[in-house]
């Protein structure tokens, strides 16, 4: 008897009558034999509803109400699907992350599951009752409902998998993870696996279709994680560890762009390490993601240094970069696309950097900054450029 | 430093303004030096509009999710009133019932609380906070989240002030409780005091201001609780012991009045008393509440009886009744109004009943059924005659 956790994300719980849908799957699974986990988000748009009541109370919610407020969304969604298990016949039953010890730790609205107490987990598993589990929330060790992060079911989900040694089905509104978002370049492919890696790189990236968190938990415990469609034949994608890089194996997977960040520009900046240290410090105290730093040599010891970081905190990190500049040598670009190549084969093929670089020089595609990893390459680029540099490269590699 | 327990009701807190306008409120109690503790009810109509969400997965929703499905209500209510304290630069904290160890048992959607562990609540006292506590709901044994019944937030509210030994104030959408419900009869008078004995009576029988299991805690524990509008100059209600019955107080304290129920006579059934108890018993079992018993004199030792039960539970009660009398000797009066007079008063004064008796002969109306207990009499009456005999009987006892 295998364990399976699925879990659904909004769109699918969307209304009682999608509900209704997504509890005859539930059952179907449960007909052939195998134990059921579902994982539940909350439905459609509800914890945005909530989050704009509690924006209604304070432009800045305390962080542990807000946590208590938006977790009601998915023990809304749990015991309804619950009931229309019930309702069909099987036994089933709901738990919140209280009821099942689901144990977290650090900050409230990002907070990161350190244990699950699978004891109830399994008593319910043993009495043949489908359990439903109310995604996104957890418990910390002050008794606080703590959630885990927008996306966070699936970590909730991949986690649940881990604890019961089985298998995690992700249910969504893509039928797949695809090699170029589809709604960028039309002849995308979708594919059938996906390594860890390439997957954490795409997720992190700015494909918007996994809980990266959830794929960091998969990749530790070993726990493939298929991603798709729910009541459909059409065949989805499992995150897993690829192994066998054959000789045809492409070295590129796929591309993610994001268009969320900004350049942020300090000119003649004194050149010694203990100030940028200080720096990068006082912005990552902040909780502010930096990315895609790139430094000029330096003249008469003072250097230019460019970095990237979200949008929505230029405002609290101008705070910070005031101490350090004055207001007229800090320049922000908002022109930038963030363009990324992935591919877990680019650690074994040399030269997609270079063929990259070769394909924007021939498309006039300017180059902003640069970023790499093992098995990515980023490149900041202007917005206008963005669809002409997702075509060509995605032809170049076939994706 | 005294701990005063406040209730807030749904129509209180129906939006983020009202939510806004207790925390006023709170705050200015907490700013007299009182330690406060705030029970709330759900938003407004939430609790229906969740009880609308099961009702269209099933016609019959499994109880346990059902429970913890309504539940949610008052975690979204709570949780915004402690942000909307906080953001007034006043410290505060919502627990739920989970956190807060109200022990509950019995069924689900009217268990009952056995036990509130009182540590992290005084501890929040004492740490000078406001603590704001989800109310109606409880946890069973078996750690699932259950609910004390509509209304429930009252008996929350009058268990905490038991548990802490504070006052209880109840605030809600009347500004008091009248001797006649003022929609009935326009020159109602608001009562100063009401004696537990006759809020009881009064509660029970319909007049819907208050849960009853919470004025029956109140009187157990002797906690007064105050009953009115909040944000106020008008003065309410206090719900307490009343001894001193001097020579000028009043026989008949109030009137209520119900529609909800039905009459249910069955035809020529054996007069053995062991069938009787065995069909009470049977009905009891299903938690059908039964009022007004009469029963006629023996023919051929076969008797007719009579008895009320609520208006919903008439479906379920003819499955069991079919097991005693068929089907054709069972008759059902909808056309009923349950008329009570309600007076601590009465236990010193006879001919209450006499005067409603002569009072209901002169005026024509015609009585079905009669019970009566220490300071009640209620009578079964046609609807027609409703608002007849309020007016007569509230003229007569000064009302």
């Amino acid at each position: 008897m295998a364990v399976v956790v699925q879990k659904y994300g909004g769109s699918s719980l969307k209304t009682v009558d999608k509900i209704k849908k997504v509890a005859e799957t539930v059952i179907k699974r449960k007909d052939k034999g195998d134990s059921v986990v579902v994982v539940v988000s909350a439905m459609g748009d509800t914890t945005d509803e909530l989050i704009c009541l509690a924006k209604q109370i304070s432009n800045n919610p305390d962080k542990r109400e807000l946590d208590a407020l938006v977790s009601t969304g998915e023990m809304i969604s749990s015991s309804l699907l619950a009931m229309a298990i019930k309702n069909m016949g099987y036994d089933a039953v709901s738990y919140t992350a209280y009821q099942l010890g689901i144990k977290t730790s650090g900050q409230f609205g990002k907070s990161l599951i350190d244990d699950i107490d699978g004891v109830k987990l399994r008593e319910s598993l043993i009495e043949g009752k489908i359990v439903i589990i109310a995604g996104f929330q957890g418990i910390n060790e002050d008794g606080d409902i703590t959630t885990l992060g927008r996306g966070g079911s699936d970590t909730t989900a991949v986690a649940i998998a881990v604890r019961l040694g089985g298998v995690c089905e992700i249910y969504t509104d893509v039928d797949g993870i695809y090699s170029v978002d589809p709604r960028n370049y039309k002849n995308a492919k979708k594919l059938d696996e996906i390594d860890y890696e390439e997957m954490l790189e795409l997720a992190s990236l700015g494909a918007q279709v996994m809980h990266s968190r959830s794929i960091e938990l998969g990749q530790k415990y070993n726990i493939p994680i298929y991603v798709g469609l729910s009541n459909s034949d059409i065949p989805g994608t499992i995150i897993k560890e690829v192994t066998n890089m054959n000789m045809e194996s492409k070295p590129v997977t796929g591309i993610a762009t994001s268009d969320d960040d900004v350049a942020v520009t300090l000119g003649e900046i004194s050149n010694r390490i203990n100030i940028l240290a200080t720096l990068f410090e006082r912005i990552a105290s902040k909780k502010i993601n930096i990315d895609m730093i790139s430094q000029t040599a330096p003249v008469n010891d003072k250097v230019n240094i460019s970095f990237t970081i979200p949008k929505e905190e230029v405002g609290e990190c101008m705070e910070i970069l005031k101490d350090f500049v004055s207001a007229d040598k800090i320049s922000i670009d908002d022109d930038l696309t963030k363009f990324s190549v992935v591919g877990i084969g680019m650690k074994n093929t040399s030269g997609v950097t270079a063929t990259v670089f070769k394909l924007f020089d021939e498309n006039n595609i300017q180059v902003k900054m640069i970023t790499t990893s093992e098995i990515r390459i980023t490149c900041g680029i202007k917005r206008e450029d963005k669809m002409k540099a997702i075509e060509i490269v995605a032809e170049k590699f076939a994706l």
